[in-house]
């Protein structure tokens, strides 16, 4: 939670939000109207936003992570532009899942940096696999984004298969799973196998780069591909 | 700032870091020691706080936007493990130029992105520009760190040049400059037009996907290629 974000709280009459998140933030919701719901989907969220905003409330719409990374953000604008919204709207960033699982593993991102979703709800799953062609064979370190759920359990299998075309098998990977929850888990591990280890919902997978390493319990990806700082 | 981030100056008896980030947050800083130098570079500061730590006391070494993200947390492991330290390290993560900038843009980054820094000081020029290549033909939407200094001027041009082989000349770019700072520019352009704006050391260049479009004075990616959800 940023003093930004609270501050925007702060100024808000109503809260809209997710009943999950708003219970982790009470403190903030002392004397404000609340709108959440369990079964309030995304895009009945959004419009009560607007809707309520219309009206000439100040509203907080709260968002899980970063609004402005894969989330809340996009679909905001969207639906205002659809409907015509004149308000001002204003987006307050957050700490996404690259901020706080990176942070989690040590330094994973230091260099060069991709995220790639694989949810393919919304998304071809051909372009998703070019994405990932693409990260693994430029390098880049890569935070894999909704890597399994129950019924899409495939998609991270051969993400793998095509990280293993272009990296060495003990190319170092982390995973966090709920981060920062109660009920957080890191696991640090290889290309080769990560398979091993439990990946749902709430994971993100970071795969390093070829020069990223582990010490300890965490992993560190080098500033330099040509080392110019003597430490 | 977030809170974790006050909490963690709260507890800690010294604050290192660069002048200019510390004269930001002089709220924080009161009572405590603190080792802080324009002087002072990246490498001394770290080494200063490790050696700082071994005597017992509890170390905040701030860093500007989020310290893990193209930024001091891997120096910090890196020369620890070189020295056989053996305290406690704990990052916490921040905000970094692909959040802020973002939330000022609009919503650019609701789907795959990818970040890559021009700076060829530690990066070989040929990585770099393969990349972006990388990126660019995979249609992530790409947020260019260290785009242009006073000596470095020609490498924002070969990314452009590479960028235009893949996409249109409309394509949507956002930049902006001293994010959040009273000296903030924001500027959205295209592909084409791009190298007419101002774009410097502070500068971040955020060019969007494919789909991604201007509305007003912001932009926003759609999170879907397919789009499913009726708004």
């Amino acid at each position: 939670m940023t003093y930004a974000a609270a501050a925007a709280l702060q100024e808000s009459s109503t809260v809209i939000g997710y009943k999950t998140y708003l219970d982790l933030i009470p403190e903030f919701l002392q004397g404000k109207e609340i709108l959440s719901s369990q079964m309030m989907k995304e895009v009945d969220r959004c419009k009560k936003a607007l809707e309520q905003a219309e009206t000439g409330k100040t509203i907080a719409l709260v968002s899980g992570g970063d609004p402005g990374i894969y989330a809340m953000a996009g679909l905001v604008f969207q639906m205002a532009q659809k409907s015509g919204f004149s308000c001002n709207i204003r987006i307050i960033p957050g700490l996404a899942a690259v901020n706080s699982c990176a942070a989690r593993l040590g330094a994973p991102l230091m260099h060069d940096f991709a995220a790639v979703s694989l949810s393919d709800l919304l998304t071809p799953m051909e372009l998703i696999l070019k994405r990932v062609e693409a990260a693994a064979a430029a390098d880049f370190v890569t935070a894999i984004y909704n890597p399994r759920s129950k019924k899409r359990t495939e998609q991270i299998v051969r993400a793998r298969e095509i990280f293993l075309k272009y990296r060495k098998p003990e190319n170092v990977v982390g995973i966090v799973t709920n981060a920062t929850r109660e009920n957080e888990t890191i696991v640090i591990t290889t290309l080769d196998r990560m398979l091993e280890q439990e990946i749902g919902m709430q994971s993100t997978v970071i795969i390093g780069n070829s020069q990223t390493y582990r010490w300890n319990d965490i992993i560190v990806t080098p500033r330099g591909y040509s080392e110019k700082y003597s430490l």
